[in-house]
């Protein structure tokens, strides 16, 4: 740390914790993108920043919060899908969001960061609630909140079921021939499921 | 070994192997159901079946080889699928699929170590490998086959996709309403679904 104060010496103090608060982030999200959940220590994450772990704990509490922060970042592309329905006609929403979900993971730059936070949703259970609370307040609800139906909500989540699937099948386990498959192949195959989850009868 | 072999005196020594085997196939499905691939070793193993390690070895060959005769036996609730297919109209397979996977899942003798498996393949590449294999050519090419269409494989995938989703998202992440739903409300949601990808247009 008096290295890193050394060096912004004469800048306002806020915006210097905002730097720390930043640097430190960044390093959270790449020692879960690469360890996982948990094989990741608050200690790892205080070395990679270049930090001590009682700052990590200041800016953002235990493990599991530290968590919750990086999967937020990692996480915002996708939640960019709800404003991608913004402008659709009603009978175009399942295409919109089958388009913009593969066009996520289809993109190595998210998608790499999204298998790890996934991978760890899968197989642990804190990582998986911290996943479970942003999935669903961060995207199914304001999906759903787009569809004027009584069973929005479980139909955002059987949408989510075969898009989630479909990248688990292909993105993970490499099921062939999904996994080789041409993205705009399974587009056209899913767009409509997505369709009829979220509006059919 | 010992004490084992010598409680068994006198019985046929190929069936004192394959009571061993047996052992060791028991004690490994435990094993790798409680802990997960990466945390389950075959010292772990041969000291929860009491034998030495060299002896499974003997039987199994390497860890991944002892995972892959542990899922078989996990597994094989669930290689009952096609089977259950044998004698369903054509415009009936999607239900009857359906309603076998929920069976299945719902069944928690047959959900934990199912789940165990699942979240071993999803974050960690060799157990992974293993799950691929046995999924494709144990299962899906099995469901495939009976669709006398080109693109079976990818449309028993994409079939696939939709019950696997749901599973992960009703039982590992367990996003609500979705998790607390009636079985019956999701088996009537994606039988059609599911029908859609084996036999559709």
């Amino acid at each position: 740390m008096t290295g890193a104060t050394a060096r912004r010496r004469g800048r306002p103090r806020r915006e210097e914790a905002a730097d720390t608060r930043d640097h430190i982030l960044t390093a959270a999200r790449e020692e879960f993108s690469e360890h996982g959940y948990e094989k990741t220590s608050v200690r790892g994450i205080a070395k990679a920043a270049g930090v001590d772990s009682a700052l990590v704990h200041h800016y953002f509490g235990t493990k599991e919060q530290v968590f919750e922060a990086a999967v937020a970042v990692i996480f915002a592309p996708a939640l960019n899908a709800p404003d991608a329905l913004a402008d659709a006609p009603p009978d175009d929403v399942g295409e919109r969001l089958t388009r913009f979900f593969f066009g996520v993971w289809e993109n190595p730059a998210t998608r790499t960061p999204l298998l790890a936070i996934v991978r760890s949703a899968l197989s642990n259970d804190t990582a998986a609630a911290v996943f479970r609370r942003l999935l669903a307040s961060q995207l199914l609800r304001r999906i759903a909140g787009r569809l004027d139906l009584p069973d929005a909500e479980l139909r955002a989540e059987l949408a989510a079921a075969q898009l989630v699937g479909c990248a688990i099948l292909r993105y993970v386990i490499r099921l062939e021939p999904l996994a080789s498959a041409d993205a705009e192949q399974i587009i056209a195959r899913l767009a409509p499921v997505v369709q009829g989850h979220l509006t059919g009868p």
